[in-house]
This record gives structure tokens, sequence and C-alpha cells, in this order.
């Protein structure tokens, strides 16, 4: 038997909850940050998720913060994080007040964080995080999850990616089920930083479901191409981060001719984000010629975008790379063209003359 | 000034037409096969071509079949294929019939060819002809191109592939346009293979388009897990079909960290594949529960499937490769899945507790 805790009553925190829930062997609760109190009430209430919009059995138990006790926190044996990016900070003090010592701290959260150093490449949350958590008890959950379908019980793929496989390997046992299947894979820097960059990397492809129509319906040449660049660009980026560019070094995805960046966290999860999403959403709006400034201050004003935030930690560590020949821009003309529009506040516009990059 | 000819009429043998002589420096003709006559006269006394729906400038001269001359197809620099696979024949005889001898033969047609060997992986259409055509002067079209939008020129991006990269170098130069932008590739069998399987492919992702959906809409996790599982097992086959399993010999794409799978001829082929066309019809009725001898006979009775072909070239070599262990089936569930039902007339049936596939 297992127990479980899950920070964060939000949609994927939720989802992951019910799946987890789902298998008898499992003790599942979670607590929500003080930003879910009218979840927590209305699942304590009326045994309805308002946000996932799912009935909530009552073999999983949701608790505000305050309810959460330090008993409850120490007999964890995985604790999850579970919110969105302005949660993290929340869920780490949470585990540090309470002197928990899971077996296994999973994150799905994700982004960059740039580092002091402004010439080196940014940091994965994840990586961010060892300063505050035990780095050999991290786990990152990645790969294409839309949050309600994974509570429906729609069959889910993901992956678990942890540097300690076995780890890995232990916790999909209590969380995989016929629906939710869960591939494992040791590149966890690799996979964090792809689950990070497909947000950023949507806001490109998005923009190319604005930019180009035929007859009222969007064409589909421009979004499979920039789908396809994206990908490439993320596995450069991907390779950046880990702060090599050895290819002899590949860290070969599940079919073993491709990076992972080839996989569940990024070719996967950028193919469900496409098209669904705040990413897409902002993406879509700078293809149709709007300004970020205009878009942020009007129709997604207070909206957490988090591919946005993620190149805004990108932006000087890239720069730095390409005046270094660390990266080589001429390869990289997607990610050049989301953050000009980001830093200079230009129209978005992508060069199909820069296409192909160099090969 | 090059001169183009190109062999058939349809669809995406006219957009190439239309894209060519866009460029002054050339001089563009087409040729009809006897199943063209229709598309030919109309706009021969038009200018109307009626399955691509644009208008036909002048300076592209439609022929029929009877009106190609010898001197014409004598005096083509590059003669593209242009047909689908049940043209081929017509187009590789009329260069024959003709002794036309050009510096480049670009094919557009994709699809596999069983050899007589019933232990031996399938070959590229490419390769097949290679006992009529001259190999040296192959070059193959591949990546993500609806044709109508090539036409109109909406921005699109494919791969050029030959053996002789500068050949592939040289022709990309006389089509290249602000819109239609190419990447050039060496990897000429692996290119041809993607560009073939991803029609296959197209059908068990596209089965789930047909099989899962809440309240009406699609369910997008499905469709992304078995996105990233056709490109993966996609990977597989193209490393076999090339005859070779050595990753030491891993063909990059274009960003140095994965097989050619993970490119436009594959990944962004397969992206504007899935949800349009005939692959993507045929693969959501079998994921809506219905057997394929009753698709073919009813709703897509006398309607050529590409990726169907492709599947019952692939049959016998796959399940000897397997017999042999030259090829993992547990790696490949996709593929062994889409294949049952097109040998045994069985329901589709993607079991997802195969997944992921041992990694």
């Amino acid at each position: 038997m297992a127990n479980i805790l899950i920070l964060g009553a939000g949609v994927m925190g939720s989802a992951l909850a019910v799946t987890a829930a789902r298998n008898p062997a499992n003790n599942v609760s979670i607590a929500g940050s003080p930003l879910d109190n009218e979840i927590i009430a209305s699942v304590q209430n009326d045994h309805w998720h308002p946000t996932l919009k799912v009935e909530i059995a009552n073999n999983l138990s949701f608790l505000t913060e305050a309810e959460l006790t330090r008993n409850q926190a120490q007999a964890a044996d995985i604790i999850v994080i579970g919110v969105s990016s302005p949660g993290v900070d929340w869920a780490v003090n949470t585990i540090i007040r309470y002197n928990a010592k899971p077996g296994c701290i999973a994150l799905v959260t994700k982004g960059l964080v740039a580092t002091e150093n402004p010439d080196s490449a940014p940091l994965t949350y994840a990586d961010a995080l060892t300063s505050q958590l035990d780095s050999n008890l991290l786990l990152g959950i990645a790969g294409p999850c839309i949050a309600r379908e994974l509570a429906l019980g729609i069959p889910t793929m993901v992956t678990f990616s942890a540097s300690d496989i076995a780890l890995a390997n232990r916790v999909r046992t209590t969380f995989e089920s016929d629906s939710y299947r869960i591939a494992v894979h040791p590149d966890f820097v690799g996979v964090e930083a792809c689950a990070a960059l497909k947000n950023f990397y949507c806001i490109g492809v998005s923009a190319m479901l604005g930019a180009w129509a035929i007859e009222g319906a969007t064409a589909k040449n421009p979004v499979a191409a920039l789908f396809n660049q994206a990908v490439l660009e993320m596995a450069i980026l991907c390779r950046w981060i880990r702060e090599t560019t050895d290819t002899t070094a590949l860290q070969f995805n599940r079919s073993g001719y491709g990076d992972i960046a080839f996989d569940l966290p990024g070719m996967g999860d950028l193919h469900v984000t496409v098209g669904g999403g705040r990413n897409s959403r902002l993406g879509t709006f700078l293809g149709q010629g709007q300004r970020l400034s205009e878009i942020v201050t009007g129709s997604m004003k207070g909206v957490t975008v988090e591919g946005l935030d993620t190149g805004k930690q990108l932006l000087t560590g890239y720069k730095a790379a390409v005046n270094s020949e660390v990266l080589c821009a001429s390869s990289l003309p997607l990610t050049t063209a989301i953050l000009d529009s980001i830093e200079t506040d230009c129209l978005f516009e992508l060069d199909f003359t820069k296409l192909p990059a160099s090969s």
C-alpha cells in the first residue's frame, strides 16, 4: 500500500489523484493550496470538482491547506507537486515545513529558470529545486495529458523520468493502470527541458493557426512545417540545457534512434498542446498580427502563459549562447522569431526564406 | 533555364507544376495520363483545374498523353513522376518509350513493394524503379504538402532527397521559392520509406479519432500518444527497410539528434496526414469499430488508400522479420495492430496495456 499526497487541487493534480485512487492499493489524499479553497469546498460538500468537471469518489480525500496535518505529510510515501508554476513555492514550503520524508517527490510543474550567470543555459524547474529538495527523490511527469481526459479514464501515455531509473520504475507501478500508461526514461534533465520547451514552441507553431487560412479554414502545410521545425529546434535547445552538444552522448528515445525530444515529452506533448490551451491561444493571436503587449493587456490579461514565462527565462542565456557560438542562430529560426516577439514586442514574423534552417 | 516536364495532371503533379512555373527561368509542361483527360480539357478550354480548384496561368502548358511529343520529352532537363501509385507504370513507360534523357527524375509517388524473397524487407517505390530507371537520376520529394495549399502559395516545407546530394541541391534551386521551402537530405531510402510508412501509420493514429470521444468531441490524449508511437515505430521500420539496425550508422535528421523519421518525411508529414485524406478516413472508420472488409466494400469502395496498399506490401516481410527476431514485435504494437486488421479483417484494437512498448 502506498500513501500518496498530492499538493495542489487544480486540474492536473486532481486528475493524477483520481487516477492513483483507482488502484485500491493506494491511499490518496490531496491538499489544496490557498488558491484552491473553492475547489476543496465543492468536493467536500458536493463530491464535484468544479474545474475538472468530474465527480470525486469517496476514497479520495480533499483537504484544505489548514486541514493537512504534519502526520499526514510525514506518512506520505510519494508526494506529488501538482500545482502550476505560481504554486511551486507553496508546495515546496509545505514539504519543508512539515519535514516530510517521502521516498519520491514527483513534479508536474514545468518551466525554466534563468541562472544568475547570464552566459549559461537556464535550469529546468526540477534542477532549480535541488537546492531545496533532495535531488535523488525527484521524478518528473511529462507527456501529452489533458487532465480531464486522464480523470475520465481516456487512454493516456506519459513519461516518468528520474536520474535513478529504479525509482521511476517503482513509482510507475503505483500509478499505472490500463488507461494510464507510463514510459520511464533516465534522461531527467532532457525530459524536464522538453516538457518546458513544448509550451514555448507551442506559441510559434500556433501562430501558424492564426496566420494562414484558405476560405476560412486553417491552412495545414505551415502548421505541419513548423510543428516539425519546433521539435528539431527543441532537440537542439534540450541538448544545450543539458550543457552538452556532444552527439556521442546522445540519449536515445525509446525507438533507439533519436533524442528524447522525439518522444512523449517533446514531440508527443507538443502535438496535444497546439490547438488547445493558453499557450496556443497566445500564439494564435500573435499569428493574427497582434503584438504581445496588446494580448497580455487585452484578451489574455492576467492569464498565466507558461510558454511565455519559459521564453523570458530563456532570453538572456540564449543570446549569450548565440554570441559565443555555442548555439547557431541559423539553425534556430523559430526560436529566434518567438524570442524576438517577446523581447521587442515586434509583430511575430517567421521568415520562411530562413527555412529550412542550415542542414 | 530549366525545361521541366511533369507526368500526371492530378493534384500533386499540377501543384508542383504551378509552383515551378512561378519561376520565370523555368519552362514547365505537364502531360496528363490517360486518366487525366477531363482535367486537361478543362485547363485547355477554361484555364481551370477542376480537382486542384485553381486557375492555371498561360505560361504552363497542359497536354494530353497524345499531345506529348518525343521532342518535348527529350528536351526535359527534369521529369517529375507526379502521379499517384496506379499511374507509376504509365509514367515510367512514357519516359522509356520516348527515350527521354533528363538530368533528374523526381518522384512524388510513395509506396512499398514486397520483394520476391518472403524473408526480406520491402523496397521503396524508388528502389523498385531502379530496374527500369537510372538510380543516379532519382530524386524523392517528401514532406507535409497538401497540393492545393502549395498551388495557392501557402508556405510549405518539404524534403528533396537523392543519394547524390549535389543533384538534390541543383534541383532544389529550380523549384524553391519564398513559399516553397526545400530541405535536402542524402538518406534517399530512409526518406522514401518514411514517406510511404506515414500513410500506413496514419491509419492507426486516425483510428483514435474514431475510437475515443468526450461529449461528442474527439479525445486528444490517445491521438497524441499514438502519433508519438507511430513516429517511433516508423523509425524502427525505416531502419529495417534500409537493412541495417546498426545505430552507429544513424542517419541524422537536420537537428543532428535523430533519425530521418523525426523530420519532414516522417513526423512532419504524419502531422498533416492525420485528420485529412483517405488514409485518415479509413483509420477513423476502423476506430469506430468497422472491419476493413466493410469499409472497402462500403463507404470507401473503389478508393485507393495508399497506406492500406503499403500495409499489404509490408505484411509478409514483417512477419518473417518478427519470426527471425530481426524485428521485435513488442516494440511495434501499433504496427502489429494495423497489420492484424489488414490480414485477418479483425476489429482494430490497440491494446493500450501493450504500451509503452519495451523501452
